[in-house]
């Protein structure tokens, strides 16, 4: 059941009026519904970062929450339009992938087309489907219209190539997929692939420089010294406390990060 | 009939506590009132951007929605307060054009001067009627205050000078209105000024340089390729696909574009 | 009595979706709850500079409202998290004088340790109590958990060290607190600290310029000029008329600024 909340992810930036405009056009159809940003700065047709901070971000909402996801270099071409059903809520936004990772992490992903175009917003722009289709249709699901009202099941949709940390003996390696605004470089390391071992002996590098073992807070580096650990996103993370670790390192999105497993000396 | 909705566009910006400020004096007067963000990144002091994004984004709000918008240099001089009546819903801002434009397309604008000081905060400063002013006037409307209770008719206001396309045998002579985060050059040509002749044989130019025929979508261009064709504004719109026109073409706001028709070849 | 109401500050930006997750939050524990944004672009890390955005903003919110204040450098340290019960409202965030001058200016404030963690998000992150605390135990005190429910009362809290002018005879040495979006300088210099006499014999400067009298409105100066005047913050504040006082002076926070007061010749 959708929850009456959806929430906006995209790449249009909030210098134009864009996004206040697809607000409008939910509005209209039900001026009850909440909405909530995710956030509007996913790089210009970055559809791998959007769909990381989609999939980062979709586990902390309201079952049934409808997330829209507006990352659509291919606007206006042939690439479909979809709602994902999932066990934790929806997803609605173009098909080229920016969707598919958080659908995965909510549970049982079954897609549709958005063909019924009872639901869109007339005429329709080859421009700014946010706006003429996406939106509208969120938010007449958000009122109670069903999913099989949109459109038809599809068997398949495009599925991101995700960076994915390969693992050779003792050592994992990974990289930055995610530069915050604190210039924390977020990796794609997770937890769960490490061995468990006390995490002292767990040693992290960027670009040829040994950060040292993981430590449990940003507090327990000294000033403006780099630390590695476990950050919010569930993952290994370099930051530099009370400073940028993108600066510092020079390093961005697909930095490789090394973490090694070592045997403690007896 | 006011809806309770009130949407906000500023040149404030979202580094300062200011819109926020706004939006508490609004949820003071009335905790149901819905507030959503336009933009709040208009070019400092810049009355014009700001009346072309609001005249852009008001179509898609529902009606007797309350569109506040603060672009005012002659804050505290004699430049008085606007409420402005239309058939769509209300406009409420300083009498400097920045409400005008919206308020023709709206229908049948009845102007009228903000005096009732009951509905100010106080006290009233000289510097942020925004906060003081326009944000609790906004409020005491969407509570049902009527629009005579504010104040006397105006017999007129400021209008803006709006910069209007030249057309000339064949030719049309325009220029970038907007630019957007893209880079994406919004003009002021418009559908209706053109002739009704097929697309593939509209050319539109930018400083010297001929960009092509009007396509269908972004990606009908290649990869980093330049292209014109009508934007969401629902005006031509020079474009590169996965790219940035303002920086290819190094223009900006008023950079002059030219669109030709031409008679096919038999 | 809480409002239902609840206010973010944070140092967070807007490029990730932080600020966004924490409104998942939120909302997964109340649907109803109003979230509004005061600002995300406290420069990283500086408690000071958002201490005093806080305290600048509380004021104009409705009675009972709860303001969440997230700088945090100390996150996973031994920092204490915090709700304050004012007279007006309540106020969450880390114990290290974020909190604190709003918190005064609010009345009779009296501080409880977020202890009880039946009311934060687990599994409790060492990085982000803005999601795991604030958030959720703010969002439960929006639903009437009561203050006495938290936690226990806490004797004194860490207070932050305001830069406050110094007098010496006819003559207030201050500095710039704030710069805002428009690059006006606002001091700390208040209304209140000056004796009363007319505006005409106040005289500002700023590095050895001297600005002149206090003026009432910004277009009291001309076109491009510097003027000062008691600004929005309520105190004096220097800026240039449609121009940015901040590169006209090279000033930011720190940047002294003087006021004299003269007595006018006979």
């Amino acid at each position: 059941m959708p929850s009456g909340l959806i929430t906006l992810l995209t790449d249009f930036g909030l210098n134009d009026a864009y996004v206040g405009i697809m607000k409008g056009v939910i509005l209209r159809i039900n001026p009850d519904i909440r909405v909530v940003d995710l956030t509007h700065a996913v790089p210009p047709q970055q559809v791998l970062a959007g769909a990381l901070m989609l999939r980062n971000a979709v586990g902390f909402f309201p079952d049934g929450t409808i997330h829209l996801a507006v990352v659509d270099p291919g606007v206006g071409s042939a690439r479909r339009p979809l709602l994902i059903e999932t066990d934790r809520g929806f997803l609605v936004g173009p098909d080229n992938g920016v969707l598919s990772p958080a659908a995965a992490l909510m549970g049982r992903p079954r897609a549709r087309l958005l063909a019924n175009e009872k639901f869109f917003l007339h005429p329709v722009s080859q421009t700014f489907h946010g706006r003429d289709i996406f939106a509208p249709v969120a938010a007449h699901l958000a009122c109670g219209v069903t999913p099989e009202a949109v459109g038809p099941v599809l068997d398949s949709i495009v599925e991101l190539e995700l960076p994915v940390p390969r693992r050779s003996g003792a050592t994992i390696a990974g990289e930055v997929v995610h530069v915050d605004h604190f210039g924390n470089l977020v990796t794609n390391i997770s937890l769960d692939a490490l061995p468990r071992f006390p995490a002292q002996q767990v040693y992290v590098s960027i670009s040829r420089t040994r950060i040292g073992t993981l430590l449990a807070t940003y507090s327990a580096a000294p000033e403006g010294g780099p630390l590695a650990l476990v950050g919010s996103w569930g993952t290994v993370e370099i930051a530099v406390r009370n400073g940028s670790a993108a600066k510092m390192f020079a390093a961005g999105t697909g930095t490789p990060v090394t973490v090694v497993v070592e045997s403690r000396d007896p």
